[in-house]
């Protein structure tokens, strides 16, 4: 898996997640069947680009880093496939925030 | 709580508040049905992001912090469910004004 | 009502305003029925914020101040309810002018 | 009437017209009736606005002054009635033209 | 004619023009109904606004000049009326071109 | 031809190009019919405009020359018709490419 | 292949790409029907524009190089036929990614 991420580098403010994966049973052992397992917004950071550049000519670093774990809009982002593995990439300005350890 | 304020930091000029709970009785005392309670717009800010970039290149900061009761527009906002709990997280300019207390 | 001008302050270039009391009778003292009673366009300001910051970084102050007359527009504005009582949130430029005494 | 503009000052870059009166007879002194009697675009300024600010924060006066006749749009401006008279508030940028005497 | 021209002055950068005369006959001398009569998109300017303020805050003058034939686009600007005879009102940045003598 | 590039100039970053003439045969020397001629997206710049006004308040030069050979887009675009032929105008920016001879 | 990437130049910060060509067998060596054939959003850079001006003024040059292999969007960017061959511009913005090698 890090070679994909090695291997693809996203283009300006753009963030490449993977998602986490979906639970597959509740806290009490039941199975959860896949249409009730609902959207995971919560994701990995796997790659991030150089930064947008803004008005005045700047280029702006994204907020995020390899590995924070982020919070995504349960809208937008692009699907992305890499050596078979669904990925997306979202603008860094349209991620919700991130989860400090 | 404070835990999961802790924890997730909103990005940019997002703020992250807890509505207030709904008022489950009338001043009288009688029980408000859930239909009859109106939506809440009051909530308590629980974290708030490090502030957005303007044109200009400068990072401007919220202009909430966290603790500030706030009036929020009946529209907009996104749930975010942390630890099972529901926040909304709002952009710092579409809070519409704050208690001072 | 001091009190609540106190506790309130609308974020940015937002103005809270209290509607004129609409006229009950005609000059010449008939009751007039509610729907035949106009929207009310004359408010008074009762709490200002601090102004919004412009692209070049800099904060421009609201244009009214506590106590002025103004003109509102006839759409817009958000009805906020502070201590049961009705108010009018307007951005500072959409108000259209104000009265001077 | 000057009462009336002295004690009304229009916000930023608007202006407050008052629209000429209506001809009412053709040249050949036939009553034109109402319906015939085409949208009135010639106006006399009566009050204005101190002006906008613009995005490099400078405030820009309005470019006409009161006792200006003025072309006015066919659509748009906003009718303010001031002590039961009718006038209309345009943005400054929106006048067509003005007639030089 | 030259009397309305002096009289009115055009705001910004708008710019006042008098569509060239509809062809009434072919080359071949045949009168043209006046359906078959195309659009005219050829112009004279008969007065020039002072210009429009750019962001920088600076007054841009317009690029044509009285009496210059010009190219108009197809849909867009103003018909006035003035002394009884139709002009039309375009945005500098609408005229598509001039015809050099 | 020349005749009439020299005394139309487009306004600021509007360029005049002539389309290619249509192929009329296949390379096989087959007769193409007038519905199977594709669009033609190739042309000649034949007049261009002095550029436009940034927001920095600089006049930028158009990026091609007359005489040089360009891709237009499929859509967009205005016909102009002078002196009985067809031409169009592109905004500089809207031109796809450049063929370098 | 070459002498066409010479002869055409993208304007500002377009770039032609070529598509990969479509996987024809499985890795199990079985054909796959064009219909079953995905849209292929991996392409390599033939050539490239010499930038964008932005609002400050400053010309940025595109951030991708020719022979850069590149993940495309699934929708925009404009087919253009160039000697028979089928290659696609985008705006250097809108490229996905890079593939490093």
């Amino acid at each position: 898996m890090a070679r994909a991420f090695k291997k693809f580098l996203p283009m300006f403010d753009r963030v490449l997640v993977e998602r986490f994966a979906p639970e597959l049973k509740t806290k009490g052992g039941i199975m959860i069947p896949e249409k009730a397992q609902g959207k995971i917004l919560e994701a990995t950071v796997v790659a991030i680009g150089n930064g947008a550049r803004i008005q005045s000519g700047e280029v702006v670093p994204v907020s995020v880093k390899v590995g924070d774990k982020v919070l995504l809009p349960e809208y937008g982002g692009t699907k992305v496939t890499l050596e078979e593995k669904e990925y997306f990439l979202f603008r860094d300005g349209d991620i919700l925030g991130k989860f400090e350890s």
